[in-house]
């Protein structure tokens, strides 16, 4: 099968309509109608099969979350998805894979309302790259180094699940078949936090997403914003699925140092407390104040008033 | 090496600086500002070693050639080059490359003004793919369907050059030191012809760039045009090396299907020949007239009045 053949059956004319795409998939480039009096946010991301994905991950949980890590980003800086391109290399031009993975990535595409302008097919290793496009109004994006001294420190969502869940995968722990499914599912297709993102550009002073882990990720909000942070592990939001399955201290230790949470890290004023609660209460995201951020360029872990230290190693690419 | 210090060392800080860069490297996404009344061109590009370089090509030359393939295809559409996203994957961390590489990517990306401002380095099969952002004129952009019958067919710069300098790295063909080194710079520093496609926005009916060689790219401007053209054999443009290499009839073989030129094909209306003179003349590239597009769907290849058989296998991706 022609590479321009592969590409034109499984992704040529699907997604969604975007009136400000004005050339899609087929020429040199695509052309797109930027809107005005908006920034454009960029960001893309490489999944490797056995580095960032199993060689038996379902390719439709595979074609959803490539996008959806991507979508992640875009929430982290409070921008709307707007377009994608996607390449894609494959050992072979398997009609079934693409048949699935096309049908996750359109799933949560069409969700998003992200058109997918243009990609390129190659032979080669397993590997999934997506880079995305968000818009946001001028000025008013999300970063990592807004943080004050006396921010509070918010999260969406539980964390740790996603780490479990691959440690399940991995025959690495045991759960009832209930808690796998649940914890399996929040491995294979987080929820990318995009509404919460915008609901948040108007408050937040600085966001992040929780890819490598929280006590990763939160390092890089304390080094671009030049602050440091205690952490009350004991308010780290735990799914049920995780309190079931392990202790509440190796619970705890997922949700600091375990992946792909792909929820949302941000700091609030004391003076948007309040605000916060109302907005983001219309996003349909849960979110608890985990702790606080102070002088320093440390970060702190306590719970019941001594200092903690996780079970687990970290996650790092390389 | 961890992944962000590997990316911050070799990759951050570096190559032009864009007033519209509004944040670069070292958030969840880039910002970028694009300019009022201009469309977005938006293409990416993936090379996989063994697949699209040798195993032994210079990093050097990679870096250079993984944009130029890129910007190739923003000269396609007229479109001005403005940010990149790199994403890299590589088996190990090795140093020595990583400078060579940035070097080369960085030589060309200062030359065409174009800022990176994201990426992703992963650990994996050696695997370059950038995605390039370029600007154009809302309505000016160049594309594939524009073609009419009668229009005539042009080329700029040589073609074959790049297929005949890889056959000599392979050992299939032997030229003279000085002709090898011409033609292996042409196969590893193609010239994105990027101001040439700058010029002719105004003035030609169809562009494409010659990436995988002139008969398979010419088809998708007749395609995407629904017209036919007649390639006049003994009017394409071959270097000096090429013609002192093999004889005339491989040479021509070479120019319809090595590809990886990277030079532009477009189609220009009679009425607006004269002014393709002019205005091309500035952008300092050499073009010529090839042929002419007529009524159907054929290609058809004419040399001193007989059809004309390449002799070469053609180069497809899968």
């Amino acid at each position: 099968m022609k590479e321009f053949q592969l590409i034109e059956s499984f992704f040529k004319g699907r997604g969604p309509v975007r009136r400000d795409v004005t050339l899609g998939i087929g020429d040199d480039c695509a052309l797109v109608q930027p809107a005005e009096n908006k920034s454009l946010a960029i960001s893309c991301d490489t999944l490797v099969e056995n580095v960032h994905f199993l060689a038996d991950m379902p390719p439709k949980a595979l074609g959803y979350k490539a996008l959806a890590v991507n979508l992640s980003d875009l929430a982290a800086m409070g921008a709307e998805p707007a377009w994608m391109t996607l390449a894609l290399t494959l050992p072979e031009a398997d009609e079934a894979w693409l048949t699935d993975f096309s049908a996750g990535l359109f799933e949560i595409a069409d969700y998003y309302g992200i058109a997918l302008v243009g990609g390129d097919t190659t032979r080669g290793p397993k590997t999934i790259n997506i880079t995305v496009h968000g818009q946001v109004p001028q000025g008013k994006a999300l970063s990592r180094s807004g943080a004050k001294v006396g921010d509070w420190v918010y999260v969406t969502g539980t964390l740790g699940d996603s780490a479990l869940g691959l440690d399940i995968l991995r025959g690495r722990q045991q759960a009832s078949a209930e808690n796998s499914a649940y914890l399996i599912d929040r491995h294979y297709r987080p929820t990318p936090r995009v509404l919460a993102g915008q609901a948040l550009r108007a408050l937040a002073s600085s966001a992040i997403d929780l890819s490598d882990g929280l006590m990763s990720d939160i390092g890089h909000v304390l080094k671009a914003s030049g602050v440091g942070a205690t952490i009350e592990v004991g308010l780290l939001p735990l799914s049920a699925a995780m309190r079931d399955t392990v202790p509440l201290e190796l619970g705890l230790s997922y949700a600091l140092k375990g992946g792909e949470d792909y929820e949302l890290l941000f700091t609030v004023s004391e003076a948007q407390k309040g605000a916060l609660e109302t907005s983001l209460g219309h996003a349909g995201v849960k979110f608890v104040k985990v702790g606080q951020i102070c002088a320093g360029d440390k970060l702190k872990l306590r719970h019941e008033g001594e200092a903690f230290t996780p079970l687990l190693d970290g996650f790092e690419h390389f």
